[in-house]
């Protein structure tokens, strides 16, 4: 527990109105949004400036106190939650500005609280795009989002939150500043320490301003659905839309599970016989959009789609990708445990890596609905359960531990974009080797010589 | 130096073919292409397969020998040349396999001493696009592309080698095997170690493997040269058409000087009265090409671009770029020593760091001329000099002091794309902060306890 001392010099510091420690407060910031048990920290506190932030990471440094930062807490491995009931939650929302938004030199600045959705409106505002759109963009952070390396829908095309990191500014675990990377499209200038910061998890420094790169918008897309009756078909097609080397900027699938599971809900009239539907969306110049829709056209027909709808406007659009949006709380309502999972794959190995998890999911008589980003090789299979019967969540435990052994077998990753936090640590070793480990342990030793960020998270210190 | 002991331990793992100590061979490898004074090494090996590369660096580490490891030598601040007299040179040219080119998931995996453009010839011939193209391309490797994160012409549009890069293995000061990243889009499992390896100089780790990314190709180009009579103009140009929101893919200044001399040279008929030139490429979908051809004709009228000309076919193209790349080789004629600078400033600011070079060229009473990727901000101020005249040369380095003074005054930085070495770790700190120097000095010595791996560079262990 921290000393009452320390709370109250908190309060000093950052005002009583940003110093949480009442149990109901504590208790909110006991968990994240993944499947793991909540740790209860001893405080909270809020810093309103970065300089303040500094001061927080350093104080808690000095008294030896374990800290986690904290965004808006959507991550889905667990790396926002207390590593012990000493930790002190450093939470990054009373730093919420946007510093600058460069439309000459297509650059922005911000502080680590800014809301990903919020900064991206901001930007498209000024005719200008941040790609970026990790599934909690709505409440999610860039902080957080440069600590987990967000991916989401348009990584295929646009790349991840890795690709517009251009600098970052942050405190070291002793909260000295460290200055890294440029408002330049080039610079090597030192380390790139600012990749080094990308999805280390809040264990190597605590960030407080990011240059994030911006780019000129597409100036026209198109979206349309495709329905297979074969699952494995709509699989292939994806494999084959990269393989004609189009780049759409969307590409996510659907399974039956899914589709079924989401229609009951929304009732919008989806295809509930497919073996599985592709949404597809292509940007760019007008004409490049006329030739890769024809492009993709082409192959889901080579794929037997068993129908292509192009939606006539807007409204259609949005109501089709609304079955996407609501893939995830949908299947999270049909149980009470959602074990949402995040196996990749090069994309040629989608079809292998689809057949796998069904047939693992059948093996293990476990419920799995699957979706996510094909055309990145981003699945998300959803494993539905109820954690309080522990024989059926260790046939899920085997299950997802058979279909990371695939997931790798194929050249694959444990992780696309949800991370390593305490909830994936014990695969890494099998995925790279015990030296990666060890040289990873290193690191972070040195970077945090007490063992204090976030420290049980990706590799343990 | 080393021991005969140990020489004959090299050529039984090597062969005596692939162990150098005469002293020819020395000599050859104690320089790179950076203006500092040459340290002969006591010892060159060159291994031949990644296994071999990992137990040299294994039994250099457990004797204590400091380590350079060199793909061409082909770097501008000295990250090449050996720190001492006892240093050990690592080849890696003969780890030059392209092991992988994967059209389908459009990656490929190369061992570290491929040379760049035979890479990007044979991923060309597979109909896919590797952009990194560094001014040495013709010699220089993947592997100090990588340690260099080197950049190019085309950094503008479609970034530079860290862009490129999607995991590496590589083996550590111990000589134990890291694995990182993957063949997929998305990773994120552990550490984002590739990102911390790239731009590190040779300090962190020894590359033996790359996963690199590959693009389609675009379909169509079109270039332009573009004649100003006041630099002035010409440099507003570059920041009006990046306002515009148009990335060419190639957008390339040269200054009188520069044409002056590369005409003498050439006798190309180059624009001799100009003040400066830009040569420009647009590329992507035709549509977009001539979309894009538009603006930027547009752009240079509203600049006062005297002249702009479109090359009639590829040959007359090559003639026009060849002004480019004759550039450094031409100005390098003109006096003994030539100091190739590497400032970068924000787009919007070259016309300020133009007009900053020119006054401080005169002021310290020295010959310069610039050229370099005004697209993205990165220029080349190319001092000629004597540096055998102490007088003469101590004003260049003035000259150039104030430079990077006005570079990070723009927001700009010392080095976009030709890294600190030992050349420029001096003006380090100026650029970050004294905790970035001590961060960046406990992340090396925890990885590198012994400070074998190219002691000196970047930031001195």
């Amino acid at each position: 527990m921290v000393s009452q001392g320390l709370i109250s010099d908190f309060e000093r510091m950052l005002g009583k109105e940003n110093v949480f420690s009442s149990e109901a407060d504590l208790q909110s910031y006991s968990y994240d949004s993944a499947v793991l048990e909540p740790v209860i920290p001893s405080l909270v506190v809020r810093p309103t400036t970065t300089e303040k932030l500094g001061e927080c990471v350093k104080k808690l440094y000095d008294n030896g106190i374990p800290m986690t930062v904290r965004g808006a807490g959507t991550n889905l491995s667990g790396g926002t939650i207390p590593d012990r009931s000493e930790t002190v939650v450093i939470l990054t929302n009373g730093l919420n500005h946007i510093l600058e938004i460069n439309s000459n030199d297509l650059y922005a600045v911000v502080e680590p609280g800014v809301i990903t959705a919020q900064f991206a409106q901001a930007v498209a505002e000024k005719k200008l795009f941040y790609p970026p759109d990790p599934g909690s963009q709505a409440v999610s952070t860039i902080g957080g989002n440069i600590a987990e390396n967000a991916g989401g829908l348009r990584g295929l095309k646009y790349g991840v939150t890795k690709d517009y990191v251009m600098g970052v500014e942050f405190f070291d675990a002793t909260g000295e500043i460290v200055k890294t990377g440029s408002r330049t499209v080039k610079c090597v200038t030192g380390y790139n320490l600012a990749g080094m910061l990308i999805q280390s998890e809040g264990t190597l420094g605590v960030i407080s301003k990011a240059i994030l790169k911006l780019i000129p918008p597409p100036k026209a897309s198109r979206a349309m659905m495709a329905v297979f009756d074969d699952m494995q078909n709509a699989a292939e097609a994806v494999a084959g839309i990269i393989a004609a080397h189009v780049l759409p900027c969307t590409l996510e699938f659907l399974d039956n599970n899914t589709i079924v599971r989401v229609d009951d809900f929304t009732h919008s009239g989806l295809p509930r016989e497919a073996g599985a539907i592709l949404l597809i969306e292509v940007d760019g110049h007008p004409a490049q959009v006329e030739d890769d829709a024809l492009a993709v056209e082409r192959v889901l027909k080579e794929n037997k789609a068993s129908a292509v709808h192009i939606p006539k406007d807007a409204a259609e659009k949005f109501k089709l990708w609304e079955a996407r949006r609501m893939a995830l709380p949908v299947l999270a309502r049909c149980r009470p445990t959602t074990v949402l999972e995040d196996a990749t794959v090069p994309r040629s190995q989608i079809p292998a890596m689809m057949k796998a998890v069904n047939e693992i999911a059948a093996k293990y008589k476990v419920e799995v609905g699957t979706f996510g980003h094909a055309g990145d090789g981003n699945l998300h299979p959803t494993f539905l359960c109820d954690k309080r019967n522990k024989e059926e969540f260790h046939r899920v435990e085997m299950a997802i531990d058979e279909m990371f052994d695939v997931a790798i077998k194929l050249q694959g990753t444990l992780s696309g974009e949800h991370g390593i936090g305490t909830a994936k640590s014990k695969w890494m070793e099998k995925e790279t080797s015990r030296g990666t480990i060890l040289f990873s342990q290193r690191l972070r030793r040195a970077l945090d010589p007490k063992g204090l960020l976030n420290p049980t998270k990706l590799v343990g210190i």
